[in-house]
């Protein structure tokens, strides 16, 4: 039999545009001679949804959709696997939906509703169309004259040893076909396919997986379509990041035919960072493609933040969408306009320069009566940041962009920044990337030749808001304070474990989870962060915002 | 036996303090004779925890501090209730521990996370202590000399009727104890005083039930602490929304002695406002308390919402900890500061004047070259809410204040709002009150004379960023708007649904809909906003942000 594998980049919501790509790509895999065609998880809908799973009328809207499909599919001979919402009220169900013969021959849903996202929204267990057992998994079996085909939906993957048809060769089914929306994360490529390849050769039996791919705000769903032979040997992996259909030939007897084997891929420090920009540049895209936004405004510190967002920018929206804008002020350096300006030649975008002198004395002016002979404080530095983030705004609003917010994780972390001013943005590019993970993807942006210049590269960070400023002033250096960051964060150290692993005084220590708790409050008024690890602030780690702890 | 009900204000995270107060409490009711002491879900903790429960070591110190509240407790003969969480790790539960004889002598633990703060984090079931039936609900009973007492965690009250214990009068206990942390909600105090009486009426056993109290940033804790006998008559009600302590005579031949029958509250339009107003002041006092800031800054702009805002926050902090800010700009009418300065005289508070024409003026300069002879657009609007939040963000960061933010509902559903301007703050007071709403709780504030001047209560809301602007130019009125929005959010209706019930144009409704749908970005960088409703907007209900639906 021939199997189509759609790998669609769908909108979450717009049904009817998610609906036509499923149409097209049905009728050019059927004209292919598929059999059967697999569309990933959601792909009908979109993903993810929060609470639009539960809106009056979306799983019907889903549903009239896919009548639609079923239509258009018409006296065609093939049969397909499309994921979506169904169910109605309190007890929507992640599903997949099969069309053949022109309507809906069956539906079966997830039975867990596992990830944080879907929590208290879609419903687990019991749902139509299941052949569920009293207790375990439930299943669902395809029975075609090539062999039986297991589908499984997302999460659901990881109960599948559960099941009674693998207890013995002859119930065994002679395919796993998985269909799954994946959001990306560091080395989470590769660890699926070790994980598909364990199965498949645990199992004894082959795996063809189908992913929806693009980015969502802050999710980016990587793909991860892939065909396993039944003793783990990857044959087939799909583009990353972006829509790919290829249709393989499998049958009962044979397995697959035509494919050759390629090597698992390998977890290296460049496929990390190639795959993080990637990433990046996918949530860019794909913020503008579905909001309706043509262009970005990038404030330009000179720094490497800015450097690396514009660069990303560039990449995902093309130069003449993408405006620098300089905004030098008393305390900064000569490098902060120039750096900018060569930054700016060397991707061919514009650079605007608004010097915010003018409106930071006229604000001290103002202020003057009312803070008399106060000493400069952090209120004078927060203010320049903030009269930026004004300008920015307005000049996004006047001219119909978005701005791109430039913090990393590590400023996010530690609260390294003016709340209103270098934390606006439609969309943190990286929120989730470590300063010192930065310079890597600066230094993969410029793998061909200068982009970022070796100036921009090279200074000491500052937030030039006083004289002399930098970083290292009140931060730990990067390298140091990131190791210390990832050991709390990702790794959910205590103190004194984290001081240990890092080889760092414990009051060092001490004093960085201080701030990472008292830092909340920011955090939870920062744009949506681009999703780049499992323990994204804001998203998969969240603590009272007042905590004394 | 005597009971003592203790409903105390923990703060989140803070375990040393929240063991002394328990440990005084505890040493209160003993010296009274007190045989059994009650404290609610949580106690020892704090709520809500969200990712602390899976900190290293968070359950370890909640341990430790029960320990010290034993060793405290020490030879008293007394028993204690005391909430909190246990086990470590992915297994953390939502559980109560029974102190009694200087030691820990029994953990018991909800059987359902069913909140979706609870999602992924509290564990359910299978929890060390329970006695746990093989399907249906695990149960916790103290057998006493004065009867078997089966207690029962928050949200699990649900499932007390599936218990097998209720099917006969000999398995039945004598008296149900519910240990909860009930989050405030309009007309949820009535709603509880109803369940309890018809559950104690059905199940024929009398219950003592004991909350917390107290504002977690968004979160307010009513309380709810109540007492009802066996034929369901509410015979004591503790206070709403402050700590109380209470000592009951039980024993299961004669019921509660010593006690008087009270009504049922009754839910009218004027304890709606009361209890929404008195939620405000809570947790504006309780942010300030648990966060160690003393003052507030207010952006007074003779409209309605910064009025109010600022009558809470004196209620709250007391008049001297609350500074007013009038910001006039060329487009604001006289009232704008008139108003704000008669408001701050009937407050007793300070009113500053920071006018914005200098600021505003340097900032078109700046942007001249830039903006050329483009229209006056809604960039040069926003820029002067964005300067009014730069000078209160200065004035805050100087003097070392929070500033209160004064969106409510009505604006953040319609994104009628400037992100980084007035949606600036700390903690959005009134972000789940309606416009109309707001109204109500203005009455409610004048109710002994005029605090909020008349001149503000009935003027027509203006943003004040054109000449001669009004909301009523954008916006449909207020009481049209409110019912529209009510039906959609509140009751997740249909836009079809929703024009029938408010008797509005389809056209409107689908225009309001649009704007509630293509507004959830800004929604996304708004301060913790008070839940005061079941459907708090970013809480409640959250919608993905770029939708095309």
């Amino acid at each position: 039999m021939k199997i189509a594998i759609c790998q669609i980049n769908p909108t979450a919501g717009d049904v009817a545009a998610n609906r036509d790509k499923i149409i097209d790509r049905l009728a050019a895999a059927s004209v292919q001679g598929a059999d059967l065609v697999l569309f990933g998880e959601l792909a009908l809908s979109g993903a993810p949804l929060f609470d639009l799973v539960s809106h009056p009328d979306f799983t019907d809207r889903c549903m009239s959709a896919l009548s639609d499909i079923a239509d258009a599919e018409g006296g065609r001979a093939c049969m397909s696997l499309i994921g979506m919402p169904t169910g109605d009220g309190d007890d929507v169900f992640d599903s997949v939906c099969v069309v053949a013969g022109g309507k809906m021959a069956d539906c079966f849903s997830k039975a867990m509703p596992l990830s944080r996202d879907e929590a208290g929204r879609f419903s687990g267990m019991d749902a139509p169309g299941f052949d569920a057992p009293d207790d375990g998994m439930p299943q669902y079996t395809i029975k075609t004259e090539h062999g039986d085909i297991l589908v499984v939906i997302g999460d659901d993957i990881q109960f599948i040893d559960t099941l009674d048809c693998f207890s013995s060769e002859e119930t065994s089914p002679d395919l796993i076909v998985h269909l799954a929306a994946k959001r990306f994360a560091h080395s989470i490529i590769e660890e699926d396919a070790e994980n598909y390849s364990a199965l498949a050769r645990t199992l004894k039996t082959p795996i063809v997986s189908c992913g929806i791919v693009g980015g969502s705000v802050d999710t980016v769903y990587h793909g991860g379509s892939m065909v396993f032979d039944k003793d783990g040997t990857m044959l087939l992996k799909m583009k990353n990041f972006v829509e790919d259909s290829v249709i393989i030939d499998f049958d009962n007897r044979h397995g697959f035919t035509g494919l050759f084997k390629r090597p698992l891929p390998v977890d290296g420090k460049s496929a990390r960072t190639r795959h993080a920009y990637r990433a990046m540049v996918t949530a860019t895209r794909d913020y503008f493609a579905k909001s309706g936004f043509k262009r970005a405004t990038i404030g330009l510190s000179g720094g490497i933040d800015s450097a690396v967002v514009a660069a990303i920018a560039v990449e995902a929206l093309g130069p003449q969408c993408v405006q620098g804008v300089t905004m030098p002020s008393r305390y900064s350096s000569e490098g902060s306009v120039s750096d900018s300006l060569q930054l700016a030649a060397n991707l061919g975008i514009k650079c605007e320069k608004l010097p915010i002198e003018d409106v930071f004395s006229a604000s001290l002016d103002t202020l003057a009566p009312l803070f008399g002979d106060a000493p400069f404080s952090v209120a004078e530095e927060n203010m320049q940041s903030r009269i930026r983030g004004m300008l920015l705004m307005a000049v996004s609003n006047k001219f119909d962009t978005l701005v791109l917010n430039t913090t990393n994780k590590s400023e996010a972390a530690m609260g390294y920044g003016t709340l209103y001013g270098d934390t606006n943005g439609a969309l943190s590019i990286l929120g989730d990337l470590y300063k010192t993970e930065v310079y890597d993807v600066a230094e993969y942006i410029n793998r061909n030749g200068e982009i970022i210049p070796m100036s921009i590269m090279e200074k000491a960070p500052s937030a030039e808001l006083r004289e002399g400023q930098k970083d290292s002033d009140s931060l730990p250096a990067y390298d140091v304070l990131d190791s210390v960051l990832y050991c709390l964060i990702e790794e959910n150290m205590s103190v004194m474990d984290c001081a240990a692993e890092c080889d760092v005084p414990v009051d060092t220590v001490v004093w960085i989870d201080k701030m990472l708790k008292i830092n909340e409050y920011k955090r939870h008024q920062l744009p949506p962060i681009v999703s780049l690890s499992r323990m994204t602030l804001t998203r998969d780690r969240c603590m009272p915002l007042i905590v004394r702890y």
